[in-house]
């Protein structure tokens, strides 16, 4: 069905019938001027926002109408983990060219939705448009955190041992693998169409560990770690043999004739975390790591050291900025 | 100068500089994976996002910069009015072609941040994008209200006196105008240009009377008449003699050969308050109508009569949902 069949008021409707949760901390839900939220006592409100563009951050080539939702929802959720909470309230804005269908719609929300519900995130209200050139999905997000837990990019120390959760390249060798062949059915490619955002993994560190500085990697190791380093005043070395890339990951970069060190360092598509913690946390790190994958890859040095990769052979590389930058 | 010059990041460190306020409520700021805010106590939360698209929702003909950046603040400002509360903190999503310059971009965060300033609102965070047709502004709010103070759509009695704040049907006129000659200057322009949002009227309302509902008229009084009688489960009989047109924008009616009351019922383009009280309350609201201009335009009546605008003539024509749609 075309949405002008139903106009946005009709969308509007139907986006609610499938949205709306009963919630006691939920006053007002879709359907006023704004929603209206009781939130937790004693806690920090996170407040994020991303947004995914047609031809910009996705290709419907290669993405499902619930892909898309599920993305867009990812990129932010993976905001919030990277602070140390937990994602609680979306507001969703679609912006709709007129080749789009009502169907169409209610599979961006339901991609969405899926993923908010594992970690038990609401769609509370949004926007819709008309959008003459392409998809555009941009959510909003609240999440809450004890302020024990709160973790920023800015607190990392000298010394600091530099880790980072799961497997890096591997969006990446998705999104060349559909390039190739947008048809194509892998694990690669499913952590590209279907990311999944580190939330679990992230409360686990800050329940267990001293945390002292974290970011999402979603502009790839060598960007993010730059922000680190940037935002607390340091320097860093990494070594080449220590960036967690899996054999597999290899064999795909084999294929491609392409280097997945190179998609480690500067591929926008990983939701994983990079973390700093001091030496004497360590010990507490080994009993993490029986539940999740974590890599020690570095040490925060001193700012005038820059950010530095060790390569296999010994030579040392200055590392730049080289992940995704839009403009 | 291009933003291809300096990137992504040096946009956003120009942006952080001119937005970046101390504020104790306000934990982290731009520049990391998300901001984190500290609620007040006790007070709920107003959570609502707006977006404006060149083309959809502005034109550049007509609007610089500034008023691009104001006017989609305005929008989300007009929201948080709506629920009785005030304005907190805002996320800028900006998605910008590559014709826009740097100035250009630092110009629409400067008319934002100039009217979010009237309210003590802070921009902490955002997302920048490259979209390639067209300037989109797309704003997220937190704003806060006492739990006593807070009004919903839904809260209409029958019986109810229906009222209206303001001079309607000006916005549109001043669009009109601007058709017409596209660098025409006049107070009707200026309220379609840098519209201002109802703050501090609401504030006023919901301090002094029990206001039962109120939405921002920002689809036109019709569209939103019925968006409140829909929530309310009731009907309305609104009055044309009683609905605020000004004789200055009678005039420009006559002079653009248009309907000021057509432009009153279903302009997109007013941030003017609609909302009822209970007949007990007119007498508090004598007092209040020496702060604030506030017109009795009709009555909540039962669901079954329907929304009915009674003419000048006497001759009774029941209203359309005529507000601006998307789709």
């Amino acid at each position: 069905m075309k949405i002008d069949q139903i106009g946005e008021f009709g969308l509007i409707d139907l986006i609610k019938g499938r949205t709306l949760s009963k919630d006691k901390s939920v006053l007002v839900n879709i359907g006023d001027d704004a929603a209206v939220i009781k939130p937790s006592k004693g806690k920090l409100l996170i407040f994020t926002t991303d947004t995914l563009m047609e031809k910009v951050h996705f290709d419907l080539r290669y993405f499902t109408f619930e892909q898309i939702g599920w993305k867009a929802m990812v990129a932010n959720l993976s905001d919030i983990a990277a602070m140390g909470g937990l994602p609680k309230f979306a507001l969703v804005t679609i912006g709709l060219p007129k080749s789009v269908s009502v169907e169409n719609v209610i599979s961006i929300y339901d991609g969405m939705t899926a993923i908010a519900k594992r970690y038990k995130c609401k769609v509370v209200g949004g926007d819709t448009f008309f959008s003459p050139k392409g998809i555009l999905v941009s959510i909003a997000l609240l999440g809450e955190v004890e302020k024990s837990f709160l973790v920023k990019r800015s607190g990392a120390k000298k010394d600091d041992v530099i880790c980072v959760t799961g497997d890096l390249g591997e969006g990446q060798a998705g999104l060349e693998l559909l390039r190739k062949s947008p048809r194509k059915k892998s694990s690669f490619v499913r952590k590209h169409l279907n990311p999944l955002p580190r939330i679990d993994e992230a409360r686990t560190l800050v329940k267990n560990l001293k945390i002292n500085s974290m970011i999402d990697i979603s502009d790839g190791l060598s960007s993010e770690l730059f922000h680190l380093t940037q935002e607390s005043n340091l320097g860093a070395k990494i070594y080449e043999e220590r960036i967690p890339i899996s054999s597999k990951c290899k064999k795909a970069g084999d294929l491609l004739k392409k280097s997945p060190l190179l998609w480690a360092l500067s591929s926008g598509e990983e939701y994983e975390l990079l973390f700093t913690i001091n030496k004497r946390e360590l010990h507490k790190l080994e009993k993490v790591k029986k539940r999740i994958k974590v890599s020690l890859i570095g040490e925060m040095v001193k700012r005038k050291e820059g950010v530095v990769l060790q390569e296999k052979s010994g030579k040392k590389r200055e590392l730049k900025k080289t992940g995704f930058e839009h403009f």
